[in-house]
């Protein structure tokens, strides 16, 4: 087992979060460091860091690191509101600043809550990869899309998860992943963790996944979640709404891996924002413009996939299947 | 009407075929000059004339470039299949080239032939267009797939064609276009020709199609054909496929442009190749490498989407329903 992708690394002598550079991938493994707060909210803001999961992890140590520097009501809210304005869809964020404000509260260590959540999310996945690793047959070829993986949580990843333990346990598979525009986390971040171990994989692009369930190419789809509402509605990155309708059409199982950090029972899908970025990440790629001077392009970074279209969630507490409640 | 944008001119006073440079746009507008039937096989090849009637026409002069040079049945015999050889699933390709040996037996000129392949294409293009037009209603945002524009044949386009004439006749239209992966033809030549007339088009990263069907944001979808079959299976750029079975989930209604050239009445589906290209065009944008070292990727260039998905095939003789016969 060779997992040493770890995006997340707490540096306790130096006081310090390391983050592994996601936008420099696959051509470079560099590091960023934050060392205080406003790093922390630029990396996320600006993907440095991104996933869900990695998300919250992050934000945590960017509390922990506020409280380091200064551990008044004010500082700390001021901190807790910078980082939670990087981002809107992810829900993850919101949980982990919530828990962060909450040991402050009780007057215990927000660094200690911090170092909690990591090291619970490096469990949660390896749980949610045990357990969801059952639904992939030996021979596989399974489609994913962005990247849910090693590189979106502290390690093994949601989606990517389920794939590393099918691995582990020597079944034989295949994966075939969307490179997924704009950003590319497919081609770019998916590709490289699954080479890096081994994992057999191939790009495509994101339109080219009908035509391969048509020509029964793909066995099983599994990708992650950015929020999964009380409705299991799934909001998860553009395309995977897309990929849903296509499955159903083709009879091809379609999985959503989640982390119960995931899960919102508050809101309903008319409250959730999702969030459009700069156009400039679809009009240029790697610095390259693609789309000429003049024309603008919609930039919506996920989707909303509702129940009927999902065949389970895997979470580390088991799979929810929808459709049969 | 500023229409003016032609990718085929023949030279006649220099006996050559001047192309513009596909490659290049839409940050520079260059020509390719083609002297010999070589030149145009490579053109063709290489894409930088692409679209099935633009192949067409522009192998048409390849033939009749060859007759200029040697008139002998061996070299017109060489000149068709260096030419036929260059790409695989467009069939005005093969009806072009029929044309001219046809001319050739008959004694007749292959340069008049390839001339009135030409004209005839210009005018079928305008056809397509004035027919097509009535499906468009005033305030309609139409989605378009890869380029069937113009630039994809002599003038006009095909689906274009539709979108250019509404425009004409003052309906207010919007269209978007998917930015069409790998090759970015949709962002690069669709963006292009539409924004230099004046007509509002934003681009969409390809998976992002469904989700804007869901929001009530697309109300047709208008698409070209690189063949039709007997049974009406269309052949067109890899992705079609993917938008009709989104476009019938979604109840949009959906809209081929095909002239009779695209028309294959003698083969099956399992009798025509969907041209795989060199992986090289997925895994790098513009010289800049997306998916790491050692990651292959699959790009299939065409998809075939049968006819229960299609709404409408718009010919330059009428539309053609296919589910209502």
């Amino acid at each position: 087992m060779n997992n040493d992708l770890r995006p997340i690394i707490w540096d306790d002598d130096n006081k310090q979060l390391i983050l592994i550079d996601q936008r420099k991938l696959p051509n470079s493994l560099e590091y960023y460091t934050c060392k205080n707060y406003h790093d922390v909210a630029f990396a996320i803001k600006n993907m440095v860091v991104r996933g869900a999961p990695a998300i919250g992890v992050s934000a945590a140590y960017g509390m922990a690191l506020a409280e380091l520097h200064n551990s008044s009501r004010d500082y700390i809210e001021k901190a807790y509101n910078e980082l939670k304005n990087t981002r809107p869809t992810a829900v993850n964020l919101f949980w982990a600043l919530d828990r962060c404000i909450e040991a402050y509260n009780n007057k215990s260590s927000i660094m200690e809550e911090a170092k909690r959540i990591h090291k619970e999310d490096i469990e949660v996945c390896k749980k949610i990869g045990q357990i969801g690793e059952k639904i992939i047959d030996d021979g596989d070829t399974i489609l994913t899309h962005c990247n849910a993986g090693a590189l979106a949580t502290s390690a093994y990843g949601t989606a990517l998860s389920v794939i590393r333990f099918a691995y582990y346990n020597n079944k034989k598979i295949n994966v075939i992943a969307d490179e997924t525009r704009p950003r590319l986390q497919g081609a770019k971040l998916t590709a490289f963790e699954l080479n890096y171990e081994g994992i057999p994989v191939k790009v495509i692009p994101d339109n080219t996944a009908g035509f391969l369930m048509k020509k029964g190419m793909v066995d099983k789809i599994v990708v992650g979640a950015d929020r999964v509402l009380r409705d299991y509605t799934v909001f998860n990155k553009i395309g995977t709404y897309s990929l849903a309708v296509l499955a159903k059409y083709h009879n091809v199982p379609f999985y959503v891996t989640a982390p119960y950090s995931t899960f919102d029972f508050k809101n309903n899908i008319e409250d959730i924002t999702i969030e459009e970025r700069d156009e400039k990440e679809v009009i240029y790629i790697d610095g390259v413009r693609i789309i000429p001077e003049g024309v603008s392009a919609y930039n919506y970074a996920f989707d909303a996939t509702p129940a009927e279209l999902i065949t389970g969630i895997i979470t580390e507490k088991g799979i929810i299947h929808p459709n049969n409640r």
